[in-house]
């Protein structure tokens, strides 16, 4: 690797050396002329610019080079951690760090050519980095966890969100009208900034809650908070936007919620109409008969519904996320054999690249974005107030959720002693642990590439250390602050239904008749005992009927009552289950496969032993 | 579709009719700020330019989703033509003509974003689309076949794209010189354009000869040549590049002629040590514990080959080339079984759209690219001199290479009955297919955008309607020209050993405990029969013994003595099976699977069978 490296550097330097050589003008204030994508001819043939189309070719060689060089660095740390059982320092902070240094060398080296290459680019990252991501999550989601948690995910993901931004942009508002660092900025404006750093990242928190098997339940809380958090932001920044430079009224508030109610509802149902879609489609065709054309089809439609969400002026998240899930309810089982193993792969990996190299990037534009003005004050004080916004959004909405579901359970139970002894919905150590999960990621940074005004680099510069801050501060000491908080971990989750046989070593010659051939068999006999139709599963499971009877008598522990809970709040999504089984599921899949669509949804009867 | 089709037209309308609207500048001239990769709102900001970074965004998205329903519609198309067993019109065809009529569209609505966000971008191409089907190409290669016939592919490949070349340059010149069509071009300028319209095209005609199951010499032949073509074209085209605008001298010839070899071998090493590398990474850590990373990995590393070569000036399309082979051949022995899938699905998902995306591309060029100039006449004589260059090039190459054959036959078995007894090594029938084989292809197109000086888009122009047409014209009738010669088909490959157990409609419940899995059990137990070593092989192999016996008592039909022929000339690469076998693969292979390594090259034994 340390050679490689040094290739790397002298290579880097010797460009840079022919770079000066050449004459190419150095100035930063010829940029706009020679971002990426600007080397074909026709642009690079603007006056004053001497390199030859050939030159240009090399020298975006050598960016993708070193792009792909970090992303090397950054999966073999990954891999080193892993195997050393390192868990203080975490891969996305080394990250952030192989990218800062690259760029520090990027910047120091003479020659502009690299440097314009490897910016940060908002329109790569919202069209080529983030769909994968997101697309993986939904594919990935285990979906009985979200639908049962999901009345604490929305209430984190849109007030807790909107709570944040307001008390973010409100501080920041009163500190630059302060006037102590010179500048001077909007309401509007500070409100954009509070949107941008309100953007919780999913990717560093959950690769670690993934690690440690944390609980599901938070850890599907916080990955579908931190999921719908992106998109309500990305809505709000672009609302605010609207109204730069205007005079901010009070009726905007109304026109600002009515357009992100309508924006989410439309971008939700294009969705899930274009997932439906291809399940459809897959059923009423025999493209499962061309497996590679039928893989290629399912990966672009699911993009389709990003840009066509995007083009309709809608979240292209939104709809991805939703496009996702109905692909792995419905489509999934329409697939041949190969598509399923295709999609989840190729999901899995593209998502695992972006992931990677979007932390690059951030690392790399703390010194490659020539531009950027800083201002240590205002970073400490956003910062600080960033803690304080999070911490306005989750500690009161958590109590009111805890209220929400205490005030649900003695409705259906009766009064049956105190309140003291309904268990939280949250207890505190979740909500300390969705507090200390709000690290800000690059959704954030590329929102606010698109801020406008006089001091928009000033702000630019301030959301991307705070985000690295964040990151390197939060993400470092996540592992440290479970075992602090005593949250249970190493939970093995029953509803993982995955393609995984083929997740072990190559298996020796000798092994190969029982090794992965057995776990594919087993793996078959195992559905029939399972699939029972979902209507009775509740009847026919021992657990849960039982516990409805004990608590009946009123001499029930906490782990009872829990599991009453679960049962009493679940039951409020099943009549979605028995419509989806006896009227979706008919419809969109195909019948031949109806059985095995059903294999998946033996994980259902689950759901009740899941919420704990 | 037609829904689809219906309102991707209205949303192309609608945002026209907005760009319209707001009053963007969409005067021709001012295209050069505004293309893709400048969405960033750095470079949006631009004097004059109006249009806000949230706009910007929608138009890219509209751009993406016009690109990714293009493709989904090709893709599409494909499935119908195969299914309804149609095969006049092939799928690549369809791809330019939906390029087309889109780009049509595109180029009447009024607004440039669009059109400039779906211009074809040389740097895109060498860097996003061209490396995932070179590398599929070499993953996916008959390594077995394409070293049988190495003396074919390297006449063709390397004179013969040289003959071509100079060809084509002489004639162009000469009719430019005529002074017919006002455009003066200098002898370096037509060999230029020469050399980027000799670069063949492996897409079309190799998917064609797939469907038809071609004789997998001729296969081979075809599919080597256009591979090594596309590299060697880069490279002389460069050369050419290097002397525009300078004096012609004769010891250019020789320069430009070493400087090709010393690429090329520089190129063929870096390729080989990087797949190498990889193989020793993997066999000597443990990151085939997690498959995640190490199909990241395995990727990432093989791109890193293709562009550190391009950065070292070397061929990239070589290195990716060897690359992929040695991965291969090596390396994928030492990949968890996940991995092995993995990378096999991607490459081939990739390398799949790609394709496609080129076609495309290529259509809409025709229409978005607004510089161009077109000279009918200059085009009717370049199409009419690519078929002259490509007749020069194969017809006195192939009985070059039938001479060689027969001398080298006669001196090794002495001289037994009159050269008639020995038949062709290449036949006529396959040298007029090889022949009709030389459609042009994006190469050719991505390497005209680099063309200098007065006459660069008269001539870009020229090469992308020629490339289309030869597309159009050869792509189409190759189906009917394989029967009218009377080719064989329907050849099944002994040596494909590939991991499509999965390339079956999705398993039926009942049966699926006999189908797949049976398929998957069989193909272990297979191994262990064949597995013999191979430096014993050739000595159990009972045909060939037979043969070499039959042809000492000189009664042999010509059946026979291909056969023979095919023992002798392959005996020449038994040396590197030998040390192949006995001192790399020790080295490179992972002593576990020392046992399934060889597993594949117990197709080593059948290469004598498979070159009739």
């Amino acid at each position: 690797m340390s050679t490689a490296f040094t290739q790397l550097v002298l290579g880097l330097a010797f460009r840079g050396a022919l770079c000066w050589a050449k004459g190419v003008n150095t100035d930063p204030d010829d940029q706009e002329g020679t971002l990426p994508g600007d080397e074909d001819p026709p642009a690079g043939t603007l006056p004053g610019d001497e390199v030859s189309p050939v030159t240009e070719e090399i020298f975006s060689s050598w960016a993708l080079f070193i792009m792909l060089f970090l992303l090397i660095s950054a999966l073999w740390s990954s891999y080193f951690l892993t195997q050393r059982r390192i868990k203080a320092v975490h891969e996305t902070v080394l990250s952030i760090f192989y990218g800062m240094v690259v760029g520090l060398i990027i910047r120091l080296s003479p020659g502009h050519y690299i440097q314009d290459a490897v910016t940060f680019n908002s329109s790569y990252f919202f069209n080529i980095l983030l769909p994968p991501i997101i697309l993986n999550s939904g594919y990935e989601l285990n979906q009985a966890n979200f639908f049962n948690n999901i009345v604490s995910i929305l209430v984190f993901a849109i007030p807790g969100t909107f709570i944040s931004s307001v008390v973010l942009g409100v501080i920041l508002y009163i500190w630059t009208a302060l006037g102590l660092e010179s500048i001077d900025i909007s309401f509007v404006d500070a409100l954009s900034v509070g949107a941008t750093l309100s953007a919780t990242d999913p990717v560093t928190i959950l690769s670690i809650f993934n690690a440690y098997k944390v609980d599901p339940k938070l850890y599907t809380i916080i990955f579908g908070e931190s999921l719908l958090n992106d998109a309500i932001s990305i809505v709000m920044f672009e609302t605010c936007q609207k109204f730069h430079g205007k005079p901010a009224k009070f009726s905007s508030l109304f026109e600002g919620i009515g357009l992100f109610l309508m924006t989410f509802t439309v971008s939700l149902l294009i969705g899930v109409m274009i997932g439906i879609l291809v399940a459809l489609l897959l059923k009423h065709t025999l493209i499962r008969r061309y497996p590679r054309i039928e893989s290629c089809l399912v990966l672009l439609i699911a993009y389709e519904s990003y840009f066509f969400s995007n083009g309709c002026h809608m979240s292209g998240i939104v709809s991805l996320l939703f496009c996702g899930i109905t692909l792995k309810h419905y489509a999934y089982f329409n697939m041949s054999r190969r598509t399923q193993i295709t999609v989840k792969y190729i999901f899995q990996l593209l998502a695992q690249l972006s992931e990677n190299f979007i932390f690059i990037y951030l690392g790399l534009s703390l010194f490659t974005e020539v531009e950027l003005v800083y201002k240590p004050m205002l970073i400490i004080i956003t910062g600080i107030s960033i803690c304080v916004a999070r911490w306005c959004a989750v500690f009161p909405l958590s109590n009111f959720v805890n209220w929400l579901y205490r005030v649900k359970a003695r409705r259906s139970m009766g009064i049956y002693g105190n309140d003291a002894a309904i268990p939280d919905e949250i207890p505190y150590q979740y909500q300390m642990m969705t507090f200390w999960a709000g690290l800000r990621g690059a959704v954030g940074v590329a929102l606010a590439m698109g801020l406008q005004g006089e001091f928009k680099f000033t702000l630019l510069a301030t959301v991307l250390v705070v985000v690295v801050l964040t990151v390197i501060i939060f993400g470092g000491t996540t592992a440290g602050m479970l075992e602090v908080l005593g949250i249970k971990t190493g939970c093995i989750d029953e509803n993982d239904e995955s393609d995984d046989e083929f997740d072990i070593e190559m298996p020796k010659p000798i092994a190969l008749a029982t090794g992965p051939i057995a776990s594919y068999t087993d793996e078959v006999p195992s559905v029939e005992p399972v699939s029972v139709p979902i209507s009775t599963a509740t009847a026919n499971n021992p657990l849960s009927s039982d516990t409805v009877q004990s608590s009946s008598r009123a001499s029930l522990d906490k782990q009872h009552l829990r599991e009453t809970l679960s049962t009493i709040f679940s039951a409020d999504s099943q009549w979605f289950t028995n419509f989806d089984e006896q009227v979706l599921k008919p419809v969109f899949l195909d019948s031949d496969n109806s059985q095995s669509g059903k294999k998946s949804d033996s994980s259902t009867p689950n759901i009740l032993g899941n919420r704990r």
